[in-house]
């Protein structure tokens, strides 16, 4: 099937009636002489609809959440929502009763500067754990920011600034398509860098099969009328074909946060969307899934200190967990990554992951090989768990893109996954061993 | 109850009746002008009983596992053996049927040397994994080790650096205790450094409650009189305390060797050991666990590009089980270990890292201090859940030791679990990203 949708520019802004804005209010207490020559990074964004919006999301896992993601579970029951908020350079997480009442306040801010009920409005946060919000900056920013709404491209761009932490350039997509004669757009950002391996579901609990493990946050727009499970229903597909498909480092974080706005303003007939499988159904579930996998990719590429980004793809495994598992073993192991970073095609490492991961591995079965992305002509290293006579040479140029496919057959089943996957490097552990000479160095 | 034992030198021949030694004969094909200053480093090591011995091990619970671990699995069955044979700088795993018949063939010429059947000799090998090994020079490197096999301390030190592979310094211990009015002497040697988190079973088949996960090498011998299983039993609870609570990178290897050669030389009552809870029953055992406990403390010290080594204490758990995946998620999360590198307490990555792990965890519920190693004089810098009023500074000098204790209390139950854990630094990194313009640089 080819594709039915064109990217577009705008990000959260380019479906209709959907207006953002990000500004600097120093969530970091840098104080006024500490921005780069540009100017210090913004640190707080909103986005909002015209009009009441269903909403959809997923969640961190992890059994410590941020008070922000709480205050959104508990509002994504209503199935409506109109803005959000969000800040970086501060979690909010593991701060207590007083955390709980700045996440409420800062909606509660919002609502006020917009004229809407409070519990339309949800909250996210990204930063470091454990230190309480700056609320005098906070409310100066929210103010700013409701002031500077705007619905052009640039509005996006500053939002999507604004959410950023230790990313070195903003995530950002649209998309456009047709549903029912209608034009309809998907748009969305992110953030990611460090902290990176989302086991996202749509209640904080954990999923069958989704191991453990970001702080990434995404938050997408669309003006698709769609009902609110259909959407939960769309978004958690989408969800487990990307955000839970990355992994930078394996460690997952306590703030993960995905959220949809549907506005319904492009007028398709909502009654064709409800349906999956439906002509509808499949296009926006396939417009939706890009822009997910797009942004999951960008938060690899530019994970903390990453210099190659690998698709650890599995096959042949006797279950979907077991091949997760094995995709997984192989994406977080130390020697596996740091080889990556040399460009060492070490297959010795990647066998022995294998080998411990919980998944059913035969040594005599296992086939590994090497492609540019997507491509199905791969250089095997490594057949039936025997070296094959491609050279030490020519399997060092395999890996020594930037970016490559892993292929990995365990020849014991049916069963695939697939994994996003990054290199680890002296600039990763630069950065996250930070400088306690300077505590506002210090990262999440 | 006070030590029974004390620390003697001589490490492996330190029990009577063994002999060691340890010679250079070039497994990793350096050539003859590679060596450095001092010349090469020694690579294959010989372990000799002038008597029978009874034999105990345990072995890697990787389900892909090299062929030296394969013909030791099958030994062990006959519970006697005399003499092991191990070479660093080739793994010899995932070398095939060749491998195999390398393996034995080592065997075979030690045997041929020492005038013993080939089924009293146990092998072990470490290095790079997927090549096979350069037997012309292993069989004239067995040939030499044989002649130059010796009694003396200088013998033991020789043999724990031909089982060095990035190892920085050699790995040696012996305890003298009594046994039934006879003196008794363990001795061990060791190496380490990457690939560490061992996951050993008698079997190779996974025990309970130990995850999965190092290439360690540890040899032992001693001259006490004990049979082949309370022997099984003793190694295997000093190994659960020692090897299978340490962590470097969480990688388990292919080759991970603990074997242990009881020669009965020092004559004590043989019947008086066989309960673990006789007195002679439980001085062996406290002696033993002395010496592998040291043994892997050395590993986790040098480990590859480590600076900082951390006892990550864990208690309070609702199981033991729990304790232990609590433990093991903060000991090997990318964050904690880049924090731990950089002296940042951050506790906020470490009540994350507990919030992903398996454990039951409840975030108000958590205390997360540090301590001097074995103090109990605890600086918390979280309890409940909430901060204490424990300053930035104090904490930070509080990690800023070479070696702390971290204690977590999860005050959910009575169980708990500690892992020797250690930091992740740049280091490490570069050691293990290689150069592949030199393939012969290249790590396991």
């Amino acid at each position: 099937m080819s594709q039915q949708f064109k990217e577009i520019h705008g990000s959260v802004v380019a479906p209709q009636g959907f207006l953002a804005s990000g500004v600097f209010c120093d969530i970091k207490r840098l104080g006024t002489g500490k921005g780069s020559a540009k100017g210090p990074k913004r640190d707080l964004a909103l986005i909002v609809s015209e009009v009441p919006a269903s909403v959809a999301g997923l969640f961190t896992t992890n059994q410590v959440c941020a008070a922000p993601v709480k205050v959104c579970l508990a509002r994504l029951k209503r199935g409506t929502a109109q803005a959000l908020v969000v800040n970086s350079g501060n979690a909010n997480a593991c701060t207590g009763p007083q955390g709980m009442k700045d996440a409420l306040e800062m909606t509660a801010l919002v609502a006020k500067q917009l004229h809407l009920p409070a519990g339309r409005v949800l909250v996210g946060s990204t930063g470091r754990i454990g230190v309480t919000l700056p609320m005098k900056n906070v409310r100066a920013g929210i103010r700013q920011a409701a002031q500077l709404l705007g619905r052009e491209a640039a509005h996006a761009a500053e939002a999507a600034e604004a959410i950023m932490t230790s990313d070195t350039r903003r995530k950002e997509i649209a998309v456009e398509f047709k549903l029912g004669g209608r034009t309809v757009r998907i748009g969305g950002i992110a953030k990611g860098a460090g902290m990176i391996q989302p086991g996202l579901s749509a209640t904080g609990r954990r999923p069958a099969a989704i191991p453990l493990h970001a702080t990434m946050l995404c938050f997408l727009t669309t003006d698709a009328a769609i009902g609110r499970a259909p959407l939960q229903a769309a978004l958690r597909e989408a969800g487990a074909r990307s955000f839970n498909r990355v992994t930078v480092d394996g460690d997952m974080s306590t703030n993960d946060t995905v959220l949809i706005l549907a506005n319904g303003l492009a007028g398709n007939p909502k009654s064709e969307i409800r349906n999956a499988k439906s002509v509808d159904g499949v296009r926006f579930q396939s417009a939706l899934n890009h822009v997910c996998l797009e942004l999951a990719k960008m938060i690899v590429r530019d994970g903390e200190g990453v210099t190659r980004f690998v698709t650890v793809r599995v096959s042949g495994a006797q279950t979907f967990a077991d091949a997760d598992a094995a995709a997984r073993a192989v994406a977080n192991s130390a020697l596996v990554k740091t080889s990556w970073c040399g460009g060492d095609p070490n297959w010795g490492r990647i066998i022995d992951a294998l080998g411990y991961s919980p998944a059913t591995v035969v040594e005599e079965k296992v086939d590994i090989g090497y492609s540019a992305p997507g491509s199905r002509k791969v250089l095997w290293s490594l057949k039936r768990g025997q070296p094959t006579k491609a050279t030490f040479k020519a399997l060092c140029a395999a890996v020594a893109s930037k970016e490559f496919d892993l292929h990995i057959r365990l020849n014991l089943g049916r069963a695939g996954a697939l994994i996003y996957a990054a290199d680890l490097t002296e600039a990763y552990v630069d950065f996250n061993k930070g400088d306690v000479s300077d505590p506002s160095s210090l990262g999440g």
